[in-house]
């Protein structure tokens, strides 16, 4: 066999038991926050039929979902008589029928549908799983990143809008990251194109209004300009995305600008509700009304949540909304949900920067034992089985090199107690004990190490 | 968009909420006695570059490896000309440059060589991930299943054979499953050749001896003949794998025949050792030695490990073994590694059938609210926020429809208390907690309630 330089596809990453510490970390609080609030988990495999993802995420969506080669002679299919003028989109559709999943909104609605039978509703679950997508990579930009999606299908009830942003405040808060929240709703959105007399552009309104932050009001007026909306309109526009105040205000402005719109007043009581149920509950973090949040993803039809970090700018940490109909592709109709999506690898990043990862995800090992050689290592042998039995996590260097190296080892691997057992010692029927960080040593009775290191 | 039937590709699975708590319970157990020992975590991307795959599994394997056709417009980098003689193999090399991963250990050894600047040997790890295989689907084999690996690499301490035999009993007890754990040494089936005689055909010999089980010894003898083995070596080969006794009256009869082949002796001498270790701990499982384990995956080159179900016939539930130079084919020479892999998939059909998952495993949400309405819906959301504060996973119906339909929810879900808090209970300042196994209904003020439920 040659010999390879290794490396590891661009876009993906290796994880190191540090790096380890602090993702487990993470999915840990969310996981645990799902269950709180009587979310299950699913999985789903990694592998999707390609026609289960094509057509959901838009044009350029099918062009970044990773798809698998047919395994075998998979040309024999093909044919191959004007074959040198197909087009890769084309010979695609015949030499590949599964695809890495995009994310997990598409994989979870298939599961509702094939397996409608087993499932109770309304349904709340949640995931925690990688997905795939062949973006270009840059910084902050993978092509394998982890979701952690909570949703609940098969309800309209807005309990769930509030519950999702109390446990978005419930796991920030936990992670010890400050975030705002912000919402909106895609019927005002609606309600907005109906008000500045423009519904049938209503998707062109969304989507630019989603690169508002990005690029500013003005930029978007052009946008908008160009798909044929009047001028007159987009000076209307500008007046109603530009109202500032705090939220009841907002809703009032609201209220008036939308009075004619039947689907724009219901997003406004949408928003009124869940703010009053909000109020019933000790959220943390500001939840602020903000009619410039769009989000792109074309379906939703209610509620729109994001949330932002107020410490690393960096874009949003969690996403999510309301969806009327997604299940229908799949043939199960009028089964609306609600879901979020944190993304972990950005949360990491956050967590990193502001150096809030707690000190005790570091290292798992608790005590190591020196090895003397032979009759010593066994001695520790019998004594580790003791150590391991209370569940503290141990370990032996496994052979009698110099004491340095071992130290070093140790020393690396963040040990904090180092327990040295050689021939005097086991005569005397003591152990030295080492601690490293303070540097104290004490010798102690086989039976005195466990409440030691306990 | 089509309606489409929902499905997902042959030989994968989704993993329902109760299929999930089986499996979380296994990776559970496992992980934390990895962790007992002081391995670390680490995680490996699902894609590799296609060339760090192949040629590592054998022709079989790379024809089982899954490829991803490269992004965007792959034909045009095709050379065209004569396309329709192309075979499908000769194309995959140029429409494909990444695979998903075949197993653990390979990406292992490519991760230990790109970052053996930031690793201290001897570096233990384990990796708890999902494997992708384009085997034939069929019963207990997938094409998507999890293997949950710990080895050490960087030391050739026979200290680690002993230790992963002692954390495979460990696993297993907390598993609560009774097994038979294997073991053999590639030096003693070398020596073996080499006692008969017939040490060019090695390699023949160790891959017969792998069908003992499957096809019998007279089988085997007549493969090992059209390899070209003389009969007056297989007749004596069938008397040594013959031979029964115990452990230590089958190193006694090895030492016997093995006394003229160094590699065979060193390979009874490592055995000795280990099982002088394994005197030191405390191990419930039976550790049998044998002869005729040889395991097909030819890179190992020490012990050999094999774990088995006395339950359940189900093939082997754990399988390992030392390999002298893995990283070698990445350019890292002379670093000698030994490991195990526990496959959880089978693991998990062995709990089901001997009815072995602890029952606590099964809801985690302990208590329901039932919804009377939009007043009474709040006033569960202030209790339940106080019942979440103290760690309690709890929900709300989340709309007020009829009693029964509600308490299916809450018995679906095997949820243990269901709280009723009407407009009665609201005015007395009380709430009805019903246990829904017992079908005890008791008064409780919001402060009892809590340590009710605990």
């Amino acid at each position: 066999m040659n010999q390879q330089k290794p490396s590891i596809p661009k876009g993906t990453r290796d994880f190191s038991p540090k790096e380890m510490a602090g993702r487990n970390y993470i999915f840990g609080c969310i996981r645990k926050i799902f269950d709180l609030y009587g979310y299950q988990p699913i999985e789903t495999p990694a592998m999707e039929s390609l026609s289960t993802l094509l057509g959901k995420y838009g044009e350029e969506g099918d062009r970044l979902i990773f798809k698998i080669l047919n395994s075998g002679d998979y040309l024999s299919k093909v044919d191959k008589t004007n074959i040198e003028n197909t087009s890769s989109t084309k010979l695609t559709s015949v030499i590949s029928e599964k695809a890495l999943r995009y994310d997990l909104t598409v994989p979870f609605a298939r599961y509702v549908v094939q397996h409608r039978n087993d499932i109770v509703f309304p349904f709340k679950r949640y995931q925690i799983q990688p997905v795939w997508r062949a973006d270009r990579p840059q910084k902050g930009r993978y092509r394998e990143f982890f979701q952690c999606d909570a949703d609940v299908i098969g309800s309209n009830s807005l309990i769930y809008e509030a519950e999702l942003i109390d446990i978005i405040d419930r796991i920030f808060g936990k992670l010890n990251l400050h975030v705002e929240v912000k919402i909106n709703n895609r019927k005002i959105l609606y309600g907005i194109s109906e008000a500045i007399d423009e519904i049938d552009k209503f998707m062109n309104i969304t989507i630019a209004i989603d690169k508002l932050e990005k690029i500013g009001i003005d930029k978007v007026g052009e946008e908008l300009l160009l798909t044929g909306i009047k001028q007159e309109s987009i000076i209307k526009l500008k007046r109603i995305l530009e109202f500032s105040g705090n939220n009841s205000q907002k809703i009032n402005h609201l209220k008036d600008i939308l009075k004619n719109s039947e689907t724009g007043m219901k997003g406004v009581n949408e928003i009124e509700n869940v703010y009053s149920y909000l109020s019933c509950l000790n959220i943390k973090s500001e939840v602020k009304l903000d009619m410039t949040l769009a989000r792109g993803l074309n379906y939703y039809t209610g509620a729109i949540i994001e949330v932002i970090s107020k410490d690393v700018n960096i874009g949003s940490l969690c996403g999510g909304g309301r969806y009327d109909d997604l299940t229908g592709i799949f043939g199960l109709d009028g089964t609306s949900g609600v879901g979020i999506s944190f993304g972990a690898d950005r949360i990491y990043d956050v967590i990193k920067q502001t150096d809030s990862f707690p000190d005790e995800n570091i290292s798992p090992t608790r005590i190591m034992f020196v090895n003397f050689g032979e009759k010593e290592e066994k001695y520790c042998l019998t004594l580790l089985q003791k150590i391991r039995d209370a569940g503290i996590n141990s370990e032996v260097y496994p052979s009698p090199v110099k004491m340095k190296k071992q130290m070093n080892y140790a020393n690396n691997k963040n040990i904090l107690f180092v327990a040295l057992a050689g021939e005097e010692e086991i005569n005397k029927g003591v152990i030295t004990l080492k601690n490293m960080q303070s540097g104290d040593q004490i010798t102690v009775t086989p039976d005195e190490l466990l409440s030691e290191i306990s």
